[in-house]
């Protein structure tokens, strides 16, 4: 099978056309109780649903029917990058997140400061939720380990959490998780999956045994658990592939790491949508494609609260005026999944997508929601295959063949 | 791409829900003209209509579009197994029917017997459709067939039908039929299309000299022609790839057979789709997935018979409520393919499906039909991703990456 990028690659066009792709997080929802409407469908929509009128509206399945994809898969595919092929270990996301540069020789870590007890069990897998600032002091001890042969870093990311990366040449990625995902037990010893990876099981050991001595005296987080070992795989940028030049406004770090890891531009984007929104204004002239992130339709989805959600989603609703007034060539809304207040988790439900422009196949809605989209011109499909109606529609992409 | 089952066995997850797969066979039908109605829709369904409310529905392509599937392919796409990778041959099938436990060095053959004239040329190809009793005899004295080297296993099916196993090590499965499809004409020779085949394909060869001599005086039954010559290929359980205690109540051998293939306990199903159900009831504590095979939609639209398979799906619907009432977390309604009873045959044409869970998208079905399906939330979709979908509704997957 043809890869999609050898495809981009091939066909790619560039003009001055501009792109938008808005993504709700976690957008996709579920009714309730039989007959009863979605959170996208509950919410007072006026913007999204005028939009709806001059759109395709279709449904995206985030990786295969049924899965449910965590934040990385989920945007890959967003991205045109199929999410089965590109497998982003979640150390990776994180330091990416903090804007740290990894390079070919780096292995990165997601830390999580635990609380263990006289026997060495853990008895919080959380350290109490400690406050940032400890977090962020308790890191620049950590800061301090020296492992011979390796270069260590350890940065804060957010109240328990932190990065750590070892640069060493010959460290391999495939190393299982310390976390035990339970209490009253210990944390799990290192252990690598191939020869390159068990060298980094030893490097892990001695940094969580130095660990120990350095915070024996900070509890609850007087130790760490370490989760998502990984080596960046090697990934083409948007650049490369589609010929864009591609920009990230993003609020949260994991978004952001995930829009570096596809070689886009991080632009500040401050801390509310209206700081987004003048991102956008202040940056549009400079790029070809924006990925706006917003996060709290998922993150209201994961508290399980309904109502919350659709609030959240007003929200976003109340941002698309200030896109389509820069007169957008393709504007596209749309979730990396879908994350069900009923679940109060991510799901594998298919996510409404909108693509509004000026060559749709118009499909009649005149609303944004799950059943309008169920029926709607793009059909059921594969997000990996999303950029190429983008593309498409932006006038981006030659004929195939002659 | 990453396989469907590399999929399943990283992210199964063990839980105590209890899942039921029904299969109306050949379910799928056709209106007899324009504007019409197919079989299901006409079919007075009160139960299947009612669970559609609280279902999604769609449409399931048990191979790719327009393809035709026979029962082996159509019953592995809805167990999840792609029906384009895993090949099962008839002799196969129909060994695992009749309970015969195949090895790695067996060789399995679909016999049929026939009646041929004093110049061998065949006259029919079903010997008259013999009796039961008279094809159990005939077996029995085949049974007796000596062959230096290889272990000879006869067992009678049904009528003309019987099974022949040769079992010897370095035998291959890849022999060519020896009946010709017409009459008229002498049974093919066997044929093997590679070196270990052709070694089978001289086992066969001398079976068929010794059966000659010994049906010579059992006219209509004095020869036998060789269908579906093949081996089992390796193909992994269902607990291995869902992590699930499967069990099948299927009435007819074929489905016992595909069911025990991919690892299913085989229940004593009974005669009747009461004895089925009581089968179900029974066993209800015993599994996670229960596979119900219901075979007389397919027989009837192989008869085209329009209006008895109706009366099959009013059939089929009345067992719902004793389904329902055992309250499965995902009760999955659909066809291993179409047989329309305008065509007498198997079709390629999607397959209705209906899939019932508290954590569905209902999508505001109000009846179980070709029409309503085609508009489902659930799309239309490969069969072979069914189990993706039924795995995820009853919360068996845990999320796809960070």
């Amino acid at each position: 099978m043809t890869d999609i990028h050898t495809l981009t690659r091939k066909l790619q066009r560039k003009n001055d056309s501009k792109i938008i792709l808005y993504v709700g997080d976690g957008l996709g929802g579920l009714p309730l109780e039989p007959g009863g409407k979605t959170e996208l469908e509950t919410a007072n929509t006026p913007n999204l649903d005028a939009l709806a009128a001059r759109s395709s509206l279709g449904m995206s399945v985030p990786v295969l029917p049924g899965i449910a994809p965590g934040s990385g898969p989920g945007h890959l595919g967003l991205f045109g990058y199929d999410p089965l092929q590109y497998d982003i270990g979640r150390g990776v996301l994180e330091a990416l997140g903090i804007d740290f540069e990894l390079g070919p020789n780096d292995v990165a870590i997601r830390g999580n400061y635990c609380t263990i007890d006289g026997e060495g069990n853990i008895t919080d897998r959380r350290a109490g939720r400690i406050a940032s600032e400890i977090g962020e002091k308790l890191c620049e001890k950590l800061d301090t380990i020296k492992i011979p042969g390796v270069e260590v870093f350890v940065h804060h990311v957010k109240e328990y959490r932190l990065v750590i990366v070892f640069r060493a040449e010959g460290l391999g990625g495939n190393v299982d998780d310390t976390d035990p995902q339970k209490t009253g037990v210990p944390p799990l010893a290192p252990k690598g999956n191939d020869t390159a990876s068990e060298k980094t099981a030893e490097v892990c050991a001695e940094f969580l045994r130095q660990a120990a001595e350095v915070l024996k005296d900070d509890a609850p987080a007087n130790l760490l658990t370490m989760r998502g070992i990984a080596k960046m795989p090697p990934i083409p940028t948007f650049e490369e592939v589609y010929g864009t030049r591609a920009a990230a406004i993003a609020v949260y770090p994991m978004y952001r790491g995930l829009a570096r890891l596809v070689g886009m531009d991080i632009l500040d984007a401050g801390q509310t949508l209206d700081d987004q929104m003048k991102c956008l204004e202040q940056n549009w002239d400079n790029y070809d494609f924006f990925f706006v992130h917003f996060k709290y339709t998922d993150s209201t989805g994961e508290d399980g609260n309904f109502d919350a959600k659709v609030q959240r989603t007003e929200e976003l609703d109340s941002a698309i005026p200030r896109m389509t007034v820069l007169k957008p060539d393709v504007l596209v809304v749309t979730g990396d999944h879908s994350t069900p207040a009923k679940m109060k988790a991510h799901s594998g439900h298919a996510v409404p997508t909108l693509l509004a422009s000026d060559i749709c196949r118009f499909d009649g809605s005149t609303t944004f929601g799950e059943a309008a989209c169920r029926i709607g011109e793009l059909g059921q499909f594969e997000a990996k295959y999303l950029m190429l109606q983008v593309l498409a529609h932006a006038g981006r992409l030659e004929k195939y063949g002659a």
